[in-house]
């Protein structure tokens, strides 16, 4: 992969200072289209060799795009901010909203080459690098059009340019010392760089290694490369291509499913439901006090039909908390900002960090809920979102925060009377939308969704709780005690993951 | 993922009855439908927890089925030949063409699960499961469709069933020692087995969880997934979506081409090469009479522009060798059968058992030469092609087969020479046709092609040799020197891998 950069690739003055202006102007033409168009974002990744060129190229391409449709972001040292949340969050951050560019310095991949130099050979490496994959797989079939930029020196013109530098006191600060290091690991690395290469040479978003000795063919490749790609992907965004689409999942033939088996009531009296509350709220506030509660963070989803009681739930959760300490994050449709990014950004803004507890009233399971059921998604879409939805919920675990999920099921009937309850009641009248009577009508396919969604998200680290709440006192008693337990099991754990 | 069947599932006598024979009709329909359009192969795996009706719901389907058009696939004890090569060879061999079904009993995801309970969790595990993962995606992205069913019991009804059996003398003999240690370990394996269906949950290939404890109800499910699956893959077969294309790679801007660098020619004199040939054959008979050679294969790739010299150079290799140790398989258009299957099938079935040697003289590379310059392959396809060429050589490696791989470059000039001493020398005259000069006219097209096909599939596992041919002699002691060198320094390598 690296020996087609090793040529000796050059331009000629004369060539660039042609080439140049009329590359600027390709460039400002599609950067203008990409935002009249505004269909998908971009995202340039920068990696390579020290001197390569990469700050080179970066400043050239803010000079020669229009600064307001692009930003760049360098990833150094990580921030209190971000050290407390997964590791991915930095750059969800920076994602760009569609019609936008964003360039990234090294971006996720300076992670795991870091990992990689700390201990060795490690499976953990590997790990990392599939993560990836599957990351960068995701931003392609969100639309995202990602550039992956490797500029690339060969051992020796890295020594020599090192070493010119240092040669003189007015460049010698610029050689740091992670410089020297790259120089003396440089057959570690690029043998670590080739596997994460090949593993992330995605058919959606390959690699592109240019030579970094010669500037003028540097910048031209690279601007040359972006050009060409945007404006492939804005000739081709809505062509069609032949495609076959997944089998449906069929509901079980016997039309028993698996929230049917559920028991949805209880008999749990008013003076019961009171001594318990109290109990269970004084034993949440005890351990979201616990020192150790700083190093971890919670995160909770609740999902339900309609007047099933999420609110009233969450309200006996927080009632127990800091307010300064959690946050409840209603998902009603999304922002225009929302919907002009990969659609699990707009929950990755709200991750927690260490310390906090973030409860989100419905979710990203909307994905596979409402969008499925109303056909917002396409099937292909929705279907990979169990799985891009347990990778996300997989980095929130390995961040040490607690995922719980809790599915609040009532029966038909119930649904009706509260409806009928909250017409009735001026102050709750506010609750009742014709859309909560829409979606009453669909109640058996949101049901085949859900039983679905369950199955395929029920995983070992972030589980699903199913909860009966037709008798609202003991749905809320049940969610404490769930939280209570995970809170004390993971308190007690000794060494922290990751 | 598996408490969906855990409901007690359950379909009457009566509505079975019912029901059978309808079915029965439907699946003989849609699979003379699927044989007639012959567009797509259907995999069948089924895999469970014992006596949850594996064997039963086979013969069902095998019963319910035309016989013809359906094939079914045990996976046991490894053979003499299954063990000489990469653990996948037996799946592939099992791969049914385009309009039939085969059923294979537990298929890959045996091997993995019981490396988990041999060695308890490592990231082994983890890296094995990624790897089906990626498997299936490649078979989903060739058109095959596959249908993964696990038939579950909870742990309580295992127990009470094996119980029952071992109770009876007449049906004691059922119990094997692995049902036993199912039982034994049901916590562990299921823990596994639900890291396993996660990770594989694809879109285009989800699980199938189904409830086995009722007979009817698990006959009738199985039944109607795999009609509505048929049914469904055959209509929408055809069905355009909507699907960005990836953005293409560009040629580098100054033209230089990883092949342009290279040395082609040398002055070699005949007499040097005889005494250098000779030498060389010498040591290669040794290294294939070595005794680890038995522990071991080598798989031999050419490649390279029309005349380049691939047949001579493989001549003077074969020379060395033991008959009854090589085979040279000559690609050219796939034969009807092998256009029935995915594009790797035709490169499995040669490949070598250990103490043997292949020599492909052209290659599964065609995906990314000829089918890409030709446009017989659609970008989408060749592009993801790369990567799923580094996995069968990581496969091939993985299972002590050495991967060589040659690209014999030659000039422009030199081709022409070539082409025009075999149309003046009669016995020569066979090897030059009109296509060879079709492709000539093509050459720029095919180096481009040929330079991103090393920059992209040259890993350390199965390195690409460039070898400058314009000099014959040279090209073919490099090539032998190479293989030796190879040869010696695997026999040498203390542990072997995996």
């Amino acid at each position: 992969m690296f020996e087609s950069a090793q040529l000796g690739h050059k331009v000629d003055k004369v060539v660039y200072k042609e080439q140049e202006p009329l590359l600027r102007e390709a460039l400002l033409a599609v950067q203008y289209q990409l935002k009249e168009q505004a269909n998908f974002p971009v995202v340039i990744l920068l990696g390579g060799v020290p001197t390569a060129g990469k700050a080179e190229t970066a400043n050239l391409l803010l000079e020669w795009l229009d600064p307001r449709l692009i930003e760049s972001h360098a990833f150094g040292v990580k921030s209190d901010e971000e050290l407390a949340r997964p590791a991915m969050w930095r750059f969800w951050r920076a994602l760009p909203p569609k019609g936008k560019i964003a360039l990234m310095f090294g971006g996720w991949y300076a992670g795991p080459m870091w990992d990689y130099l700390q201990e060795a050979y490690s499976g953990q490496f590997e790990h990392e690098v599939e993560r990836i994959a599957r990351f960068e797989k995701m931003l392609a079939d969100e639309g995202v059009l990602l550039l992956k930029f490797w500029l690339h020196l060969p051992k020796d013109e890295l020594k020599k340019r090192i070493k010119k530098l240092e040669a003189d006191d007015r460049t010698a600060w610029r050689v740091t010392e992670q410089d020297r290091q790259f120089l003396k690991y440089y057959d570690q690395i690029m043998k670590a760089q080739l596997a994460m290469v090949m593993r992330s040479n995605l058919a959606d978003a390959p690699w592109r290694v240019i030579e970094g000795s010669d500037a003028n063919y540097r910048s031209l490749t690279v601007g040359k490369q972006v050009e060409e790609a945007i404006k492939h992907h804005l000739e081709r965004g809505t062509q069609m291509q032949k495609r076959v689409e997944a089998a449906p999942l069929l509901p079980s033939i016997d039309g028993l499913r698996l929230l049917d088996k559920l028991e949805l009531g209880s008999n749990l009296s008013k003076a019961e439901y009171t001594k318990k509350l109290e109990d269970l709220q004084g034993r949440l506030n005890l351990l979201t006090r616990h020192p150790k509660f700083k190093q971890m963070s919670v995160t909770l989803v609740f999902e339900g039909m309609d007047a099933a009681g999420k609110g009233g739930s969450i309200r006996r959760i927080t009632a127990a908390l800091d307010a300064r300490q959690y946050r409840v994050i209603p998902i009603a449709a999304p922002t225009e900002e929302e919907r002009a990014q990969p659609y699990l950004w707009r929950f990755w803004r709200h991750v927690p960090q260490h310390g906090r507890m973030t409860i989100f009233d419905r979710s990203w399971y909307g994905r596979v809920l409402v969008e499925r059921v109303e056909g917002f998604a396409a099937r292909a879409d929705w279907m990979r979102a169990y799985n891009e939805i347990n990778d996300f919920e997989a980095e929130l675990d390995a961040a040490n925060s607690i995922v719980l999920k809790f599915w609040l099921a009532i029966s038909k009937d119930e649904q009706l009377k509260r409806f009928e309850e909250r017409e009735k009641i001026e102050f709750k009248r506010f609750k009742i939308t014709d859309e909560d009577w829409r979606n009453r009508d669909k109640w058996d396919e949101y049901i085949v969704a859900a039983s679905d969604m369950i199955d395929r998200t029920n995983t070992l680290s972030a589980p699903w709780h199913m909860i009966g709440a037709n008798n609202k006192y003991q749905a809320r008693i049940s969610i404490l005690e769930k939280l209570c337990e995970a809170l004390e099991s993971r308190l007690q754990r000794k060494d922290k993951k990751r």
